[in-house]
């Protein structure tokens, strides 16, 4: 007997068919011998169709009660799968953030969860109940409801994990699994059967966005075990964990694309001390957040700096250098959202320095163009234009994952 | 400056322009200088759609998960009008029943109000913050949500007014207020200045669905001054109070037409003692509620004795008659729903007997007959077929409301 958290989306739940299939899903589990404490989001559309009328009456509406309003989208959820399980004859609970004891701070609509309370809970799973908690939501000290962003119910789900012991944290979202690219884009894409925490955490901030970061970094500071499957296929998913069984084999386990990427280049700087200091402490000021830095050599004493920033921040940065050019000492900048950044993931990477070089050698062989690179512990990163994104990720999927191909 | 709770119900919040029409009435309020509480039901069908969908997944759902699911309604109200609110440059904060100490017993979907646990309102109100509360719903001792079941939330309103001390509960609907009859059917229906209590409550206990039995009665036994009127037209409405000062002029304040009635007849019982005492015994067993009661008078030892039952209860009366027929010992059992109850309500009436006579020679004018009579202090009902219902009500409205009617 093990006690499991299982989490489904908001596309898992959209309607009374899918309701039921998920209220099966959980049943099923439930009669293998576990406790089962369920976390759902909002039904399909409804967190949209709630903003939607929100903007309608006032497009300023404070934040605080906004999350009053998002909230009740995971509510009629846990309410109406808790009904489904009813009919099934099992006996469920459905409780809301502040019923589960989710205490979080009181940064509305982006709140954190500081400590679950999680005693209703255990009391409700002594007596045998399945427990159906709305993800997303909790509880400030103010007795305020707050919500924890968008993706939030994943966190959710491992913080009940973690404060419950759970042996295991199941995601269902509506892919299978975590792949190797993303199967809707990358022909061969592979199903992994296991991932560590720290390559989970390069995928999502990449862009595959199969799992909320912040969920994956809970997950890795209070080791619960996560496992990532479909609500609709019934396949095993992939498991999520700090130590695969696998990881002296694999180095590399997926390519990921992210083209929400803008690259700034500082033209003709000055070859002194300090300019980098300046440049990035004058962005970190405005909170922009910078990711890839490059620097070219110093000529004929001038250089040049380029990075990328979010396409969110793309204009914000561009105002801060304009501001600054006499500070700074630039001759010219450039600014494009042209671009993407294309990443290959593995942990042990940093003890083969033949990855990078295969992933150079399969953009070369397809003639594309690399901007930028950028390396890390598990993860080799590379700017190209964006027209070429994604046949950067097909050629260098390929390379490492075809069959044929010496892994 | 006072302070005012104002209710209003869901055809009042329907849409995105009538919520910014309620936010205009609570700021005018409260520009004028009031604290001002805000009690409002969920907006339009949303109630009705929200059973739908439940009933979809579960036609026996518990009424634990019904009360969570329904009462997410009210909370999208209140959270939509408290932006509107803000919008118009005014500080607002929303409440569910929970947040608003709103704590009932553990009767899910019909609970009562059993405390109202006003410190946080009181803490925003003097924070000088116009408070939002959900009608309809509270908490339970297990903290878990409860609904006060239809109509609840002029109860929810009353309530506040009572542990808030508040000087006005004001009930705002779609009609103007309190009528002498309905004025969608009855010709020259006028509109009520000032009602008591006890008139109230037999005008609403008689089909008139002003106001919800249970608010008034509370208004009544904590002395709240109510007032109905409607969040369209701007004009005053009728006042509820303890006393009114016109009460010595008016004998009859209403008529009400009842069309949920059934009656059944019991023909031939034994003219002996004890009778009455098993038929009224064995439906009260079954908790069948009696309304008026006609025992005819004992010819040739054997009697008729009929009653009148709401329609929901006929078929439960009457197959709790038919098995019993031994033990009551009748010889046949007539029933029928063609029929309904028209009563004229006034305080004082009991002092005029003129009043009820009066009415007797309006329904014979009209050629009406008259199945069953039954008084009270304040009313005076009678029971005619179904088909005379409107004629009859406009007949004894005619009588006493027509200008030249010596009242």
């Amino acid at each position: 007997m093990a006690l499991i958290v299982q989490k489904f989306g908001g596309s898992s739940v959209a309607d009374t068919a899918r309701v039921q299939n998920v209220a099966r899903i959980i049943t099923d589990t439930y009669k293998q011998g576990n406790d089962v404490v369920v976390v759902l989001s909002a039904q399909g559309d409804t967190t949209d169709d709630l903003i939607a009328k929100a903007k309608e009456i006032n497009p300023k509406a404070s934040k605080r009660e906004m999350d009053m309003l998002l909230s009740t989208g995971e509510q009629i959820s846990v309410s109406l799968c808790a009904m489904a399980i009813e009919a099934m004859g099992y006996q469920a609970v459905s409780l809301t953030g502040w019923q589960a004891g989710m205490l979080t701070d009181s940064n509305y609509s982006a709140a954190r969860i500081k400590r679950v309370r999680a005693e209703r809970i255990q009391k409700e799973l002594d007596k045998k109940k399945i427990v159906l908690v709305t993800g997303f939501q909790g509880i400030n000290k103010y007795d305020d409801i707050t919500t924890l962003g968008r993706g939030g119910s994943d966190t959710s789900a491992v913080a009940l994990a973690a404060a419950l012991h759970a042996d295991l944290c199941q995601i269902y979202t509506d892919v299978d699994g975590v792949y190797t690219a993303d199967p809707r884009h990358v022909t061969g894409a592979k199903k992994l059967d296991e991932i560590t925490f720290d390559e989970m955490l390069e995928l999502a901030s990449l862009g595959a966005q199969v799992l909320h970061n912040r969920s994956v970094e809970m997950a890795k500071r209070y080791n619960v075990n996560m496992e990532v499957l479909s609500s609709l296929s019934g396949n095993p998913g992939t498991k999520v964990k700090e130590v695969v069984k696998t990881m002296e084999k694999t180095h590399v386990s997926g390519v990921a694309k992210d083209k929400n990427v803008a690259r700034i280049a500082l033209v003709g700087l000055a070859d002194q001390p300090g300019i980098a200091f300046k440049i990035f402490s004058l962005l970190a000021k405005e909170k922009v957040n910078v990711d890839i830095i490059l620097q070219s050599i110093g000529r004929e004493e001038s250089k040049d700096i380029s990075f990328t920033v979010s396409q969110d921040d793309m204009e914000k940065a561009k105002q801060v250098m304009e501001a600054n050019q006499d500070v700074i000492g630039f001759k010219s900048l450039e600014v494009t959202d042209q671009v993407a950044k294309i990443s290959i993931v593995g942990a042990g990477m940093a003890n083969n320095s033949g990855v990078a070089c295969k992933m150079f050698e399969a953009l070369f062989s397809a003639s594309i163009n690399i901007h930028m690179i950028s390396t890390s512990e598990i993860k080799v990163s590379v700017l190209v234009d964006e027209r070429d994104a994604e046949r950067a990720v097909q050629a260098i999927h390929d390379r490492f994952f075809s069959e044929f191909a010496s892994n």
